[in-house]
């Protein structure tokens, strides 16, 4: 016998990706931008799809975000993304607006569809203004391909050393419903939507408007809640499409699979923003932090992520070192009520502090256990109920190595 | 003929000290807490002084800082300020407040004054308690004399490279008053009184509450504007004693010279909170980021520390990079009002971003501009009148170095 909860169980899809849901193709080639790599990537619902997205918090928000607000500002669809690394199109005030409404425009007029059923992506260096010959060039050569995932998550990629995408499904009346998702990250990765660009098309049914909530409020849990050095750019934006192709019935807050809809979306950004922490400029490891005893779940996060962010934890880790009195200094400097002599820390499964003061532990464990490529540590504050989690990576000589060269 | 203002005039006093002022010594001493380095101080003054401090935000404030506010809350006199480095006395719970209470019973002892005249300061390792024997040797040995300021500077020092001293003299009633310092800081340097100890003498003659208000003013303007890495520690505190033997009237704020106090007070503050900021965690130079246009002066402050403690705009800095889409990232990432179009920044002397777009300019220039101890970034934002300053370092391979490597 099936039960409900059994009948909703979300699975993750091995190398599942945009490509997934029903109904979208994409690709990613080379266009000149960079010296070799991919550089120019599109991905297509065979329909307009449902648009919802969450743009940085930047005051200098630069015209691609402009450019795709004003689209999906529209009617609420979206069919086309078109996404160029490289060169950013920030700062570079009304011609690089100007490029950015061309560049939806060529993506509009070679696939015969309404400006505005296309947004526009860009990540990459500041200030330079867009080489339009090659935006053409990537306009004009892009092909879309039902397998052009992996060409998509290549060519949106900065400092990144690795493809992100992730997939999980979920039954919604009976029907399969996938939801898949491609990110780019590396450094700047911070708060409120900063630094970072991620594309999640699903094949479900379902309005701009309630797709628009249920993508905000995955992102406060995944997306905002990574950090790598505590930046924010100017470009980042997580971008959702829906194209009803999975057939159920339209999906909205009251209906009986709302609940599994949501947590599948939240699950795809969680995996999409952990992989974006894990491979932080120079990181070796993945740090996570769990929060509990908070006095609200937003200071149960605001706690996760001081910690997380702290570049004397980020630098212990690295270390191997179990320095919790730099949890402790993190914890104390954060902004939410802490009871000082209530907390308790694990690093792992040892817990290391507790009621205020340091507990005995093995060291030599705490070493080993630290030697992961996955590391987490617990948060007990003893103030409430609140629970939160963030993610973030360790402080290398790499980061620095990667950030005092950028350019040169 | 002299002018009001010519005789106020305020100068640096060159090799000045803490003990630059009338009626005070010092001294510093290796009590074994550390392996050879002094690890041991004790500043003096002749006779109780008037005393303001100013304390660390953490939720987990030392015991030592609980004693020196006791000790301060009863009369508003400190005579006698006990330091030792090494081991911080932090989250160590009763046993640990009861170990700060004896290190001040046994200097009142030595010195024969009330407990309450005894101010407590430590820095180092959290979570261990104090060696007893080690600290009781170092109340019995300590000696004071009037050229222990050395002693003293060296005694306070954990990661730091160098001594930090600094002197300022202003003309009161016609009398020399002098205002002296000494402070530690290095890694852990951020807001709100994060992270440093820093002891301020003066031979002013001066209630405690006025000095309080005195010393809180220009902290803002200091010391709670230097961030090496964000962090915050449990023991930071900022201590000032004013023991009246410069013999002029008494100075409160409708006083005709009380301007000038202030000021001198600001320019001792500043001087030793820059020596900080320049002797940062592996920093090879102090940068220093001038808000103007703001709209209000603490909007400026906000937007000069978010810079200046970019990890992206530290790491552009060591690497000689004149990366303004960095400095546009922090300044967008702040909460302060920004007017993106308005925005202009200088490297040193030369525009490289105006009216929110990039300038030409010189490379070539702009990277001998970087390659100096002190570097200035100058942004105006369009906004208002507000205008503020932040002093940092840059982030280096030995920042990851010192502090992967902290405990071990």
């Amino acid at each position: 016998m099936i039960q409900a909860d059994e009948m909703n169980q979300i699975e993750k899809v091995a190398n599942g990706s945009i490509l997934t849901p029903k109904g979208y193709r994409a690709g990613g080639i080379h266009s000149g931008l960079r010296y070799r790599k991919k550089d120019f990537a599109l991905v297509m619902s065979d329909t307009p799809a449902s648009a919802a997205a969450v743009y940085t918090q930047s005051h200098f928000q630069a015209p691609p975000l402009k450019v795709t607000q004003e689209s999906i500002a529209k009617q609420g669809k979206i069919q086309g993304v078109v996404v160029n690394s490289a060169v950013a199109n920030a700062c570079t005030g009304e011609e690089g607006l100007a490029n950015a409404y061309r560049m939806r425009e060529m993506i509009a007029q070679r696939f015969d569809i309404p400006n505005h059923f296309v947004a526009v992506a860009s990540t990459g260096v500041i200030g330079q203004q867009l080489p339009m010959d090659k935006i053409e060039y990537g306009c004009e050569k892009i092909d879309l391909s039902e397998d052009g995932q992996e060409g998509f998550q290549q060519a949106i990629l900065t400092t990144d050393t690795r493809q992100k995408s992730a997939c999980y499904q979920v039954t919604i009346d009976g029907k399969t419903v996938s939801i898949g998702g491609a990110s780019k990250g590396s450094g700047m990765i911070h708060p409120n939507m900063a630094t970072m660009l991620g594309f999640i098309t699903t094949d479900a049914r379902i309005e701009p408007d309630v797709l628009q909530k249920a993508l905000s409020r995955s992102i406060d849990k995944s997306f905002n809640q990574i950090t790598v050095d505590g930046e924010t750019s100017t470009n980042d934006m997580v971008l959702a499409l829906a194209n009803g192709e999975a057939g159920h019935s339209e999906l909205h807050e009251e209906h009986p699979d709302w609940g599994a809809f949501q947590s599948t979306l939240q699950l795809v950004c969680e995996d999409l923003a952990k992989q974006i922490a894990k491979d932080g400029e120079g990181a070796t490891k993945l740090i996570e932090v769990n929060v509990t005893g908070a006095k609200t779940n937003e200071q149960a996060r605001i706690v996760a992520k001081k910690v997380v962010g702290s570049s004397l934890v980020k630098t212990a880790v690295y270390g191997l070192d179990a320095n919790w009195g730099r949890i402790v200094g993190a914890i104390g400097h954060s902004e939410a009520e802490v009871n000082a002599e209530a907390c308790d820390i694990y690093i792992e499964d040892q817990l290391v502090f507790s009621n205020g003061t340091p507990c005995s532990f093995s060291e030599e464990q705490a070493t080993e256990d630290l030697d992961k490529e996955e590391v987490t540590i617990a948060i007990h504050l003893g103030e409430g109920d609140g629970s939160g989690t963030a993610w973030g990576c360790d402080l290398t000589y790499d980061y620095i190595k990667i950030n005092a060269s950028y350019r040169t």
